[in-house]
């Protein structure tokens, strides 16, 4: 007989397995990965660095960085046959659909034939994902094949802004990127994750099990949020406008999106490190609407319900003043939390035993067979 | 704190949460779906009426089937993107990488837009998920454009052999492709039944759920058994001769595909229902090898291990005997199971949870972070 869930509903508070990848609440500011600290990642490191530590398990040296970010430019280039598939998918297709197909696609192309070829696999995979989004929305929307093997910018933030807008992105929205990409790079067994190790439980391939995971992450009530709290923001011209609205919402038990956490309980330590950048990035553009309205609806929630933000608060905004279509927002998550997943994944696959827990049954006793013409 | 996994790795034995859908090893001959056993169904049933019962929640009266079965029927119509992004896959891909992206596809085509749009959108795959597998198959093997709307097949076994051999099948290949369906179709909390459920559990769209689940089967632990245990025995010319290798493979440790199962004990119920269609298919095709040599094998391995034939091991015969290639085994077991997942989608949909568990970490302690420069 199987053990009721002593955690509860959704596996909540029950260990399903065994990383060395990430803290999540436990020491320092909350979230750790392989030991540091997100806030000295996010304030000193570059998006690569983090990448490599979290995939090859070490900070690296600066030749070994040079290195890996020399590699990764080298990876751009689009097969034929995948741009070919992109260009099929029309232009108001939902664009984590176009991701997870871009990857699947990829699967089939570029098959990972032994798990040796993973790390290989997941470098490609971090430099196609930006070209494959890009691609697909410039030929859908502007009706432009770009050329994806753009090496001008050498970090995979700014390689996405230059694929995205043609133009050279500056210093501060690079920045940003790094430290955005940072945040979002891996937060323990998640749901995408979890679904990306459930899939490689069964020793698939990554492709599948990043796949799945973007299929996850691609729901309301995790990946996109952010482009949720955009969604709620752009509605409100003022602060008070945003307060009153806000109260009203909370009157009525709507869900106000970006905010809590199913694991943190006092703050998201992430928060404060993009909210700097949503500040900076609004005295860039000259903004006086949006950060705002943001701050008021951070303290109204924090003042009516003792909610903080989470991490996707601030971005909606952040990327807002980037000229960031919103609907590419959770997107940039995928090119981002890839790193946890596939970290996940060779995880799993070092130690691995098919995830495969039983259910409760609450549905009919035996039933007896009838012929179809005694049915009715 | 997480609760340490007590039902061991892999969440074996632990439940994860609740279904009305299926009971595995606990009463009749060990396998129900809704209350009945899987022997009458696999006996007396057609596929159309399991899914039938799965997926709308009752056996069929005459009439609800006529009309369920000319639904699908109506939905064969391959979209004309869809065509050409299969036309795109070499024929050396992988055929569970072109089913997952076949499903993938679609999703951007045809988007769930709501949750009312579920039931039908999962009468669409189980319309289209033969046509998809024959269409990639026969172009990319015989330079084929098949016509994916024939109707001369009124059910989706049928039609699936049709589609892939271009000829009528006999009634005795019908019968087994509906026994076939119908064991394959729904087993529980499985690795990719479970993925299906994490992934929906974000309130992701069916698309991206069942791209998951197909991802998932993919791997040797899961949905290949089929083929691993076909590739083993052809090997073999005489039941002498599978034994001896059997008996050396065994001695080495070797994993023998298609025995055992990680929730039967005793037996699976549905080995005795496909072996009795593999012993009548080598009498129609007048085969002295092949079901010879699988009863050999399957003795060995009770004596010696005291391991039982699992679902997987018997239909590698029964598919090799109707012509069906050993690599469309597991893209079978897709279109069957689709019923099981899909069935699971709903009922997480309609008491939902997002499935996040915890993890024990085993990394490293805290890290002084070090700028790069000093690493060394």
């Amino acid at each position: 007989m199987p053990n009721t869930a002593i955690g509860g509903a959704g596996l909540r508070g029950q260990s399903a397995g065994t990383t060395s990848l990430c803290t999540v609440g436990q020491t320092g500011t909350g979230l750790t990965y392989r030991g540091y600290d997100i806030t000295d990642l996010a304030n000193y490191a570059e998006f690569e660095e983090v990448a490599h530590l979290l995939l090859v398990g070490h900070l690296p040296t600066q030749q070994e960085l040079d290195q890996y970010k020399t590699k990764l430019v080298s990876l751009r280039g689009l097969p034929k046959a995948l741009k070919a598939a992109l260009e099929l998918i029309p232009a108001d297709a939902h664009p984590m659909d176009v991701m997870r197909t871009g990857c699947s696609v990829l699967g089939n192309l570029e098959q990972e034939e032994d798990f040796s070829q993973q790390q290989q696999a997941t470098e490609r995979m971090l430099a196609l994902f930006p070209a494959i989004i890009c691609y697909w929305y410039r030929f859908s929307h502007d009706g432009i094949r770009i050329d994806t093997e753009d090496q001008s910018e050498s970090c995979i933030g700014g390689y996405f802004l230059k694929m995205l807008t043609d133009k050279a992105p500056n210093e501060l929205h690079k920045k940003v990127m790094h430290c955005s990409l940072i945040l979002y790079a891996e937060h323990e067994f998640n749901a995408s994750t979890f679904a990306a190790r459930v899939c490689a439980s069964t020793l698939s391939d990554l492709h599948s099990a990043i796949t799945a995971a973007i299929g996850t992450l691609r729901g309301p009530l995790h990946g996109g949020a952010n482009e949720a709290a955009m969604a709620m923001i752009e509605n409100w011209a003022t602060p008070d406008e945003a307060e009153s609205h806000i109260l009203s919402m909370l009157a009525n038990k709507e869900k106000i999106m970006g905010f809590g956490h199913a694991v943190y309980r006092e703050s998201d330590p992430r928060n404060a490190l993009i909210k700097r950048w949503s500040k900076e990035l609004a005295a860039d553009v000259g903004d006086t609407q949006l950060y705002a309205v943001s701050e008021r609806v951070e303290s109204v929630m924090k003042r009516e319900k003792g909610l903080f933000c989470n991490a996707d608060f601030f971005h909606a905004s952040a990327y807002h003043f980037m000229d960031i279509p919103t609907k590419l927002f959770t997107p940039i998550f995928v090119m981002s939390r890839l790193t946890g997943w596939a970290a996940h994944v060779f995880e799993q696959r070092a130690n691995n035993r098919i995830i495969r827990p039983s259910a409760d049954y609450d549905g009919p006793e035996a039933q007896q067979w009838l012929p179809i013409e005694q049915r009715g």
